[in-house]
This record gives structure tokens, C-alpha cells and sequence, in this order.
């Protein structure tokens, strides 16, 4: 099931896409939900990010291949990190697709994609198995953790280096029932492929990420965890147009722009 | 205004404290609402966090004594914040007044409190002066910021070490209409009198977090911002009582335990 959330009018609803219409839902895919008899045209609707999570998680390092070109950039040695310990990133950056990417007037430098898979909870977990953790998944759907580098680099927080309004794209929507070690993720730069890998290629797997959130917190239905990203992308400056796909989900495209 | 949000039977609602009783309220403080006739004696409801916050930010380092005493602990130079810059605290670590503390079982050392100032964001905030800053606090309430140091010091987040389940105490309820720069604070340990210190001498000022801050990100109704302690407290074991206290609003107590 492809699941959305969406702007008709001045209604925001949860839908069920399927055959480009959208059939709203009443509630959320959360709690008590029931399909409507009301459908749109899929272009006739504004998407919205699929979800507002209580708590946004960023895995962060996950990738062998990210953390190698980012140190190689600083002209360091690779660090790679100990355990899978997770950052928050802020629920108010999130936009939906198609929406704009605005950076901010007192950034010197430029801000750089990162595309990533994102693991939508569907059902409350506290201390569980590996083995029993994807039974905790609702679904997966795709992020976009733009970063401001310079920012990311000298502040003592991510706030600013990931966390301006727009800076995360999300969506566009929620698919039920895959495998989250078999997508292939492709990040795209005005047309031109910046980034094509696996999700099989994940330092840590979705499965242990939940295991190991899981001893520590409480995850509660709608949480969202983004997976990390594999290559250190280039420079995005107002103009540019970026995607992200993964197979068997869809595309998430969105537009960078100046701040007015 | 004392605003609380509370559990009676099985309904969780916001509420009004006036001379031990508190008034049901419909809907919430940050959107619409109406007193309700219904109240209850305060002693006999369950005072829940006073809101859950869409985001929970952390000022972190705001005060010279915190990082004085820190950086002494560490045997190192104290080395101030260059600006403000908050963290993100897991809103389902949030407990209320009179809750547990529940240590993790796989954490060695013990647990320290840091008696905050908490600041309740009332209106949408973005790009605001200093000096209009505080007309979009609606209130201020009492966190206390709950940190396992072997974890904050060893791990690349402060996931484990300021986020597990519970260790987020935040309450009694939010007071409308004081001044955030004349409040005393003090921390009680068994109690035993562990900090006193004033609002007064923060590195940042309420007004210019909140300045700073909407510079980057909007900030919405019901957002908090935990603004950081003085000092650098001892270690606190199951069995233990914790207190903190601010002029004008309240007492957060909370107990510490062991998880089962």
C-alpha cells in the first residue's frame, strides 16, 4: 500500500494512492482509519511530507562510502562510528516534495544533498529483538538531510548545519511491505547522477537501528528514522533542481532557492 | 496564569490551577479554548508534562559555572559556547511531576540532574527582534535535563546520555506573565541543597535564544526550550529524591530507580 498525506483545498487528510487517484482517509494510518468515498486526480493534490513524527531520527554515519568522503574532504583519516547511536533532526525543516529547498541568507557556503531511505514505525517498540524489529515498521518513504557544511563543521550543535526551515524534504509518500536491504537509492543533480547505491550497503541495518533505538527509547507510531547516505555530494546553489528515488517507493524532487 | 495539563480518570486534558483546585479546560492553550465547569481538587489528578512539545530544545551550555564545573571534571580547560546553539531532546522522554527516573540497566555510572528554566514558545516566532522576542513566550515551567556522563562523554550523540525513557522530568504546569531574567533556581537532592543560582546569569538571555533561533527555524506554538543549568551536580543513585525549584513557579520532584 502507497500511503500519503496530502492538501486538498484547505484539507490536510491522510490518502491511499493507487492508479495516480488518491482516495482520502479518515483518520491516520496510526490509529483508527477508514477510506472515504472522496478521491482525486493524484496531480490534483498538494503532497505534504507523509508524516509529521513526533521525533525525526538521523542515523548519521551509516555508510562506509560517506564517512570515507567526508574525511577525505577534512583531510583526515576515516572514523567510523562505534555503535548506531542516533541524532534528532527538527520536525518544522521538513517540507514535502516538489516544495523548496530555501537557504538562508547568512550562509557563505553552499548546502549538499543527502539522499536517504526513511523508516516509518507503526507500532510502539521497547526492548526489542533484532530478529522481531521490522514487525515494528509501517513502511519506508525518502529523505533528503540537507546540510550546510561549513555550519555542520565549525558549530557546536547541527542545528543550523540541518535543521533551517526546508532543509527536509520529505516523501512522497509511504510504501508498506518491502525489503528495506534490497532498494537501490539514486540521488540526482539537475539531471546528472551525483549518487547511485544500496541500501544493502548500510553499516548498520534497519533492523539493528530499531533493536538498538529500542533498549534506550520508547518508539511510538509515526517516528521516523532516516538511514544515513552514502556518497559526500557536491554543491547545490539556488537554481538547482535535486531528486532522490529508491526503487519501489518512487521520487522525491525538490528546488533550491535563495532566501527573499 | 498557571496553565497544567492533566490525567483524571481516563481523559487527558489542560487545565487551569487557582487555590488547589484545577479547572478542565477544552482544547488547548495554544489553540482555541474554554474553560470547562468542571474542576477537580489539584490532589487528585495526575499532573502530566505541561505540554508536549513539537520540538524540545536544549540551550545547553549557558552558563559559565556549568562548563567551569564540566571542564574541571574533565581535568581540562573550560571552553565557552561561541553562540547560541541548541541541541534536540526526544519528547518521549518527557515525564511529569511526582514520576520515576528509571535507570537504564545497562548504564554503569549514575545519573545527574540539571535543574532548568523551561521556556514555552507561544506564537509563531521567525526572524524576531530581541526586542519583541518575549511576546511569543507564553509561559515558563521547570525541566530537569536528566544526563548519564559516561554515555554524553563516550558516544557520538547525546541519544543515550540525555534521551533514554524518563529522563526528561518537565512540570508542575507553565506560569504565564514573569520575568525570565529574575528567576531563582535550586536543585535538592535528598534534600540537601545541591545548586542556587539566578536566571540572571545565563551567557544568553531568553529574548536572545529566541532571536537567535528564529533566525534558522520557525518556532511554533508549544515548543519548549530548556535554557540550561549552573552547575555540575553529583551522582544520584535508585532510592534517591530529586527536586527542583524556581521562584514563582513551583517544585519538580521526581525519584530515582533502577529499571526492573
Amino acid at each position: 500500500m502507497k500511503w500519503c498525506r496530502f492538501l486538498a483545498g484547505e484539507r490536510v487528510s491522510y490518502g491511499l494512492v493507487d492508479d495516480e487517484r488518491v482516495t482520502e482517509v479518515a483518520g491516520s494510518p496510526f490509529e483508527e482509519h477508514a477510506a472515504t468515498g472522496t478521491s482525486h486526480p493524484l496531480g490534483r493534490v498538494k503532497l505534504l511530507p507523509p508524516v509529521i513524527p513526533p521525533m525525526l531520527y538521523a542515523a548519521g554515519p551509516n555508510y562506509r562510502g560517506h564517512v570515507e568522503g567526508m574525511a577525505r574532504r577534512r583531510g583526515a583519516a576515516p572514523q567510523y562510528p562505534a555503535r548506531p547511536e542516533p541524532n534528532f533532526r527538527s520536525v518544522h525543516a521538513l517540507i514535502g516534495p516538489e516544495e523548496k529547498i530555501v537557504v538562508p541568507k547568512d550562509c557563505a557556503g553552499a548546502v549538499q544533498p543527502e539522499g536517504q531511505l526513511a523508516v516509518v514505525i507503526g507500532k510502539k517498540a521497547r526492548n526489542v529483538s533484532r530478529e522481531n524489529a521490522l514487525d515494528h515498521v509501517f513502511g519506508y518513504s525518502i529523505g533528503n538531510d540537507i546540510s550546510q557544511r561549513d555550519w555542520q563543521r565549525s558549530d557546536r550543535t547541527m542545528f543550523r548545519g540541518k535543521n533551517c526551515d526546508t532543509f527536509k524534504p520529505f516523501g512522497p509518500w509511504i510504501v508498506t511491505d518491502l525489503d528495506p536491504a534490497k532498494f537501490r537509492i539514486i540521488v540526482r543533480h539537475n539531471g546528472a547522477v551525483w549518487e547511485d547505491f544500496s541500501s544493502g550497503d548500510q553499516i548498520w541495518d534497519t533492523a539493528t537501528w530499531i533493536q538498538e533505538l529500542s533498549r534506550y527509547t520508547t518508539l511510538h507510531p509515526g517516528d521516523v528514522l532516516w538511514m544515513g547516505t552514502q556518497g559526500a555530494d557536491g554543491d547545490m546553489v539556488p537554481g538547482d533542481v535535486i531528486e532522490v528515488e529508491i526503487s519501489g517507493i518512487g521520487m522525491l524532487r525538490n528546488y533550491v532557492v535563495a532566501e527573499g
